[in-house]
């Protein structure tokens, strides 16, 4: 299997996932830098990433631009992804949700901060962008590139940012790391607000979340992880 | 497929999202304007939405009245339909349902008031009809047509309005619409609740209602909606 | 269909409702007068009602002895319903379970009490037994006369009552209604706890409890929310 | 079957209903003490609960050395279970999970106590233990036979202990035993998180603790409860 072909299979079984564990639901996209053409990414056309296939898959220019869009319509947020591959040559897969259980700590002042040691990857707390700082009343949606830019600039070294109102963007190193991001800080967000209810939490150091997400990036924790969740998916042989 | 095929398949499918999505239960039922007959509209017999088929639609006139019953039970609550579509021409499909979380707003002080994007559609914030207010103790059932017609004004021109300790009517311009607002809606509800845990949430502004209403009426955003619900609703044949 | 075929097979049909609405788990029960024999009770064996067929069934003596054991081990705390079936005659129908929603207005001073007009068949609100307090530190489970006489007192003339740290024991005129009731205390409780984090919710009135009590005992309702619920159940053919 | 075989085959269904029931995801694992062996105990190789099969199974020594690894990876925290095993004779099954409803009562001062009978076996109260305290900032993950002794000497002669913001160890006199203790003690945890915004609720006493868990080692409880949970795993036939 060649390296693009591992990443459009990987691709649509993320799309999967993400559906199956609830961070997405009719709304939501994950998209992968090409592995051959870094300044090229790949994403779905615009539908509902419980039903993508590879057929749906489609081409970008770091702008958004479609290269073989064949008719197909692409998702209007496109300028997510564009504006965090274009800044950060580190990150190989991006995620936009409308985490339920996210969604909360956007729209107050209580920090999403890693409290269980599996959502160490989120890193020490989650940035609140609000586009209507910049970008006054509109229909909130990320669709220029001059809104992208500004998302990724409130992501900046980060794994990801909060979108008041909307959802949050998750970057990852891999498909499979965005993901288990994805998924460990709507379970932390859970958790959080759970825990809120008792009292203050004790919330992991700096020293365990650089710990903690060196392991979560070992192919067993991964791996593991990755396979369970596509069983449940029903992706295995996709 | 005539304008009236089409109308039936999309009510048996909204029947069945409505029941997926867990926004109504064994109670509940959703209708549409006939479209060759503006004074009549269509919907279920007496039945949970969930196990609705196109056998079930029966006709009725505006006040309610049977045009085709073929000794079928209709809804005891036609006069929450019969209500809106006197009142108001532009609506072209109501739903009445229970939904788990929109009802603690009916039943406190606290306002249902739109927090995230996708929830636009609701309208500023959600009136709160008490049906004891005018009609005193009794089955809370809205049975009459001055009890819809009473509804109908605190829906105003709105798109809903919540029923203390029942549930809430929606009015949209089409079913997809109706189906979007219903569902968002309790999602809003839900993450609303959520986020009064951690403080006074931002709420959207009136330009961002305008503008991301404007968007969700777009078949970009209401046709993938609509797309996925009815995939998860296995709803595809129909 | 006999009488006693037609209680055999709501019975059948009534455990996988409970089940499959998560009104008990591995625990509770639910069991009906005998049609032919009003000093006997029908009842599963021990055994999680999810599974149990028409081959668990046995019949009681009013006072919990079986009267064709065949072998089959009855479960521990048949007292709940014999204590039920003796002291009123009106009720022909008996469930036990541990609803996670009731269990915490069972253990604190707040009161469950009807809010939203499907759980009307509950009654003005719900009394909370302790076993504690006649009986004393024991295992909490009603297994003597004794103990079913006193928590039938706590029932009284009502429908229900809650036990603390252990559940709830719902009598019905009939078994739809007596699940119906089951069911809907259930989604009251999970409602009633969400609204008293909004304020003071508006609770039913007496009236109201009263005329939607009688509207919920109309085939209308009852047929069309048991038709709903064992269709869910995947209990059509039992 | 062989007591051996009867190990393997309760370990199977115990890794699918700790699964299914939401107490373990990718990750958490339950292991055996080997009924031949009493220095070895039985595990799966790494890999997420949900999908073991007995060709998963690996036997290790009591300081987790692998006796059969034939290539494949273990769990890298075996010493949670090594520890329990060296320091507790009487402990036949150990469970390690990442409970989502457990963990808020690890990461405050909020102490997880029994509220409900059915949880009675979690003992009077949970203790929390934190890595942090005696090994420093890591990666949280308990991986030295020297962390696992502490881990034990937390749960001391009780049945569990918290890990903060990691999760739960289950000890058990049986697999069975332990299973239910797990699935319990999230059960009591969601109810507890509930009855606490209602009020100061009312705990077992130690004289219900006591006798309730000798109701619950009951093959009439236990056994009920586990073919309850092994068909809702899909697992009869495991």
């Amino acid at each position: 299997m060649s390296e693009l072909d591992r990443v459009i299979s990987d691709l649509v079984v993320a799309n999967r996932i993400l559906a199956r564990e609830g961070v997405v639901d009719a709304f939501g996209h994950i998209s992968a830098r090409h592995p051959e053409r870094p300044d090229r990414y790949i994403m779905s056309r615009s539908r509902a990433p419980e039903l993508v296939t590879s057929d749906d898959l489609m081409v970008f220019e770091l702008d958004g631009t479609p290269v073989d869009a064949r008719g197909r319509t692409p998702y209007a947020e496109r300028a997510i992804h564009s504006g965090l591959y274009e800044a950060r040559p580190d990150v190989q897969a991006v995620i936009h949700n409308h985490s339920y259980d996210v969604i909360p700590f956007s729209v107050t002042r209580a920090q999403l901060r890693p409290m269980i040691h599996v959502a160490a990857s989120m890193g020490a707390s989650a940035p609140v962008w609000d586009i209507r700082d910049k970008f006054g009343d509109g229909d909130m949606l990320v669709v220029t590139m001059d809104q992208g830019r500004e998302l990724a600039r409130a992501v900046g070294q980060g794994s990801l940012a909060l979108m008041r109102g909307h959802g949050c963007v998750v970057a990852g190193e891999t498909i499979k790391l965005a993901v288990m991001t994805a998924v460990y800080t709507q379970v932390n967000a859970r958790l959080q607000m759970a825990a809120l209810r008792l009292g203050e939490p004790k919330y992991l150091t700096a020293g365990e979340i650089e710990a903690m997400t060196r392991r979560q990036k070992t192919p067993v924790a991964s791996d593991r992880a990755w396979e369970y969740w596509r069983e449940r998916a029903g992706a295995r042989d996709l």
